[in-house]
């Protein structure tokens, strides 16, 4: 972490200097992990107990609670953003010069930005653009005549397909796939499998997250596409055709059959399924584990379908019973 | 996409001349999107409105749609299978020059046919055999004693462990793992786990496709199985010992524990389940989401264990009355 | 697998030596497969008529079970334990020729152990540490400052972030991805995401593997531990700050949500998923499938939320019957 003055951790979040300056902050804590040189916040989750016994230099609160700071109050409406802001204040990006490693493998008509840096053991294939600033760290397959953003980041063993387009600022993580075929057969009457083949790409915006291991298929005939601003965890599996609206965030080890259509502004649980050629509005919430089977409509609702746990011999009672209720007929 | 004469189009899906011959096709398209340039296609799901309305030279239907085409009908008992095969003909793969890349780290013994294609920065190990034809992308680790079958396609990033046999025309899509290591492990009475070597392989038959980021276990003794023309999705675990039959289609996100036996043309979609030791018969279809905790002897049924997703608040009380529910004694 | 005198044997798994001895034993097979060269157990799962009928030269059983084997019994208090420990004696690792590839990039202070062996196609950050024995396959990406302990095995196309630590005798499968970004983002009034940058690392102890494809995430602020004796299967995603007990087993395709903590001796069944921020006693064993809301304080127990599977049609009425149930008010 490096070591930043009160008034610059302000101006970096746009909050109002303290009564107290010229402080040097050395880190960012949590409020019971917080010493004299630290800085830290009080989200929902925190207990304002903890706020007037923390031992941190400063506090990032709302306004309402500043008269539990002892003077030590920083005003911001939104506090956890305001950390958010200053965990990349603290913790700048080490610099990578730029410099293409003997080892990658460029093919011919290749475009890569002069500040951008390509690791080693990358392969890039011909007719593809990589933007100022962006990083390839290693071992990373990227197929012909794809365009990656500026200052973009695209960790070890990612996998990208030809013409896939992503925007600046994005990162993808270790071992995501973008661009894999997407699961297209044609069933003949013997039951054997004809391939279709895929021939849409895969398009993302600006500032986009892919985790690790996440796979996005390419479409059918039509592109797959994320908008700027979404979020991605790792474990996903998106399908061909689907659209993903802007600003959503997609937790761990979803699944998103082919053709749905996310609206903007949507959260999805960790674990949830959403069927193949939904509809799901803007601002829908989808609960953890939660498999979404219809067309969603109207926008901003909260979604969930998890059964309670309970005690296996509990369970056993419990599912015999609801075994019976299925059977027994009104 | 190439351009075709329309006879070659209908000698391709085998069928009949239409009356107006002579006619290049550009493209196929859906029938909303289709122009005069394009071959279009009904498929269960399409409209038949829509077929009227479509400005696509030629409609591919059913004989018993074809009145409904004005002339410009393709009969056809499968249109969408027909579809598929059309694919294939307008977008033929680029041939890749037979080459092996110098980058490429070839152990002793290997064999490998004269019209592959090995490209930059892979292992294959010793005694191993790459077909006629089939292409290794890059950054794939190949095992010693492997078998790979001729015209048979692996993407970047793949892993394939010692001793696995893959058919011909296979396609193994990026990250995926096939080979590792089954879970198996004896417990101690101290509560340590002691692992047991996994010594079987995995064996799997021709034109069978194995998704992006998807993980076939090797077998403890006995192989692992997948029988040919499978067609297995993205982020799939398959288990040790299991034995997949012939044109089975397998979804993403799917799990299927170890020594499972799954017959020959079954269904399993998305993010369903199936726990180890189960025998499922031919032609079962799973639902999505579903989980399948006992064999299945009967062929042909689909089972389902999908609970419907409500608004979050009637959520809360559901949950509530079937917590109840569970408590209550008859 | 190698052949050994069943001195060896009994020695090698703590069993008294049977009547006879000065017998070779060139494999260890089932009871149904086996013939006079082999060695068979019973475990809790096979049946006793198999003990009797099977040809294996000796058979490994419980003290109670010894009169049904014609003085071929060897006796173990855990047969199954006794197998794992034989599938070592017989099939003992080739081992690797200590070297370092010359294609491998070894950046500045790296200490790489004498007896290691480092692949081709690997990156290794600087300030690196490799421990003695340690292999390190191909196409692996080690970031800066990491820890891999003695006789640890890293797999092909494995990503290991900066800073991790990776304690002895571990097993980390291919294309697993170790300290990756945990999912951290904060959301401001327009609905943009922010990222919380994540500066913890990865701690795992000794004796741990980590299936292929696994995600195992950085911590935010503190790390993320794993440890001692602990085994992860396939697919398994594992969110920041999450703590993990020793020897507890989690198989494939289970997700555990950010700051989760799991106790000792656990058991994680598949396609399981914990949300974050519970605490879960130690040996608390959790159901496939099963979803777990909330925190387990009491050790020992067992957990499942499985909805038992229907035919289709059956499930459409009880479907149909369960949401009339959720609306019903008592």
């Amino acid at each position: 972490m490096s070591s930043h003055s009160i008034e610059e951790i302000c101006s970096h979040i746009g909050s109002e200097f303290p009564s107290e300056t010229n402080v040097i902050i050395k880190k960012i804590a949590s409020l019971k992990n917080a010493d004299s040189e630290s800085i830290s916040f009080l989200t929902k989750s925190s207990f304002k107990d903890d706020l007037q016994a923390s031992k941190a230099r400063f506090l990032i609160v709302r306004k309402e609670d500043s008269h539990l700071c002892d003077g030590r109050g920083i005003i911001h409406e939104n506090p956890y953003l305001a950390y958010a802001k200053l965990t990349q204040l603290f913790n700048p990006r080490t610099p990578l010069k730029p410099s293409i490693d003997p080892t990658a493998i460029i093919e011919q008509d290749v475009v890569i930005g002069k500040t951008s840096f390509i690791g080693p053991f990358n392969c890039i294939g011909k007719m593809s653009v990589i933007g100022e600033g962006a990083i390839v760290m290693s071992h990373v397959s990227i197929g012909s005549n794809v365009r990656i953003g500026e200052n973009t980041r695209v960790h070890p063993n990612v996998t990208i397909g030809n013409d896939v387009v992503i925007g600046g600022n994005c990162e993808i993580f270790s071992s995501a796939s973008i661009g894999t075929d997407g699961f297209g057969y044609a069933e003949s009457k013997e039951g054997e499998w004809t391939k279709i083949i895929q021939t849409g790409a895969v398009v993302i915006g600006d500032n986009v997250d892919i985790g690790s291991n996440t796979v996005i298929d390419r479409g059918a005939i039509n592109n797959t596409i994320i908008e700027s601003g979404t979020k991605i965890d790792n474990q996903v599996q998106i399908g061909h055709n689907c659209h993903i609206g802007e600003n959503t965030v997609i937790a761990g080890c979803v699944g998103i059959a082919g053709s749905a259509v996310l609206g903007s502004g949507c959260k999805v649980g960790g674990a949830a399924m959403i069927l193949g050629h939904l509809h799901i509005a803007d601002k829908t919430t989808v609960s953890p584990g939660t498999m979404i089977t219809k067309s969603i409509k109207k926008s901003g609702e909260k979604f969930t379908s998890i059964i309670p746990f309970l005690e296996h011999s509990d369970w056993l009672r419990f599912a015999s019973k609801l075994k019976q209720f299925g059977k027994k007929h009104d």
